[in-house]
């Protein structure tokens, strides 16, 4: 067992109907900013085959401590910006945020 | 964009408290049986940072249909048969399982 260095991050996202083209899309041509940050392994998106479920964007990390000076990086901001930025206007045009996220924490206990 | 050969599926599987020490032994002590099956790439399991949190098992196939198959194979009973006696003995006694677990099933749709 190796749970040190096997961290993952699983952001959970809902996207409203309307979004999930323009979700896709967004990942479909994602500026990989996230790919050089220091002990960044590799990422996953899953599309959920039910309908109306849950994406998880699936990252794998050498320590939680490297997850969590992404996220506090210039390029998480970089990575996030169109997404950021559809919120925001959603925001300013008071309707329903396209998507809903929240992130859990898990170490790989077994292969 | 491979998505069809790029099938994921998750099992959220949620413990008792009391089970947990067990549930986890049962997978560091794993039969491997899933291991040879047609199509099975890999698999992690991903113990929640969060207490409580659910534990995720995710498993990596060439197709949905392999995954299917898995499921209803000689090797499913074989790789759980400890866990389905754990299920039984509860069961006999009245007592509370002590896990539930789910499936979901996913495309990978970007890296």
């Amino acid at each position: 067992m190796t749970t040190d260095k096997n961290f993952v991050a699983i952001n959970y996202i809902d996207c409203t109907a309307e979004y999930v083209d323009r979700f896709e899309e967004l990942f479909a041509t994602r500026a990989g900013a996230i790919d050089k940050l220091q002990g960044f392994q590799h990422m996953h998106v899953l599309k959920p085959k039910e309908p109306g479920g849950s994406y998880l964007v699936v990252s794998y990390w050498e320590s939680e401590e490297n997850f969590k000076a992404w996220t506090t990086s210039p390029a998480f901001l970089e990575g996030h910006k169109r997404a950021f930025a559809d919120m925001a206007k959603a925001r300013e045009e008071g309707k329903t945020p396209p998507m809903k996220s929240s992130f859990k924490v898990y170490d790989i206990i077994s292969r």
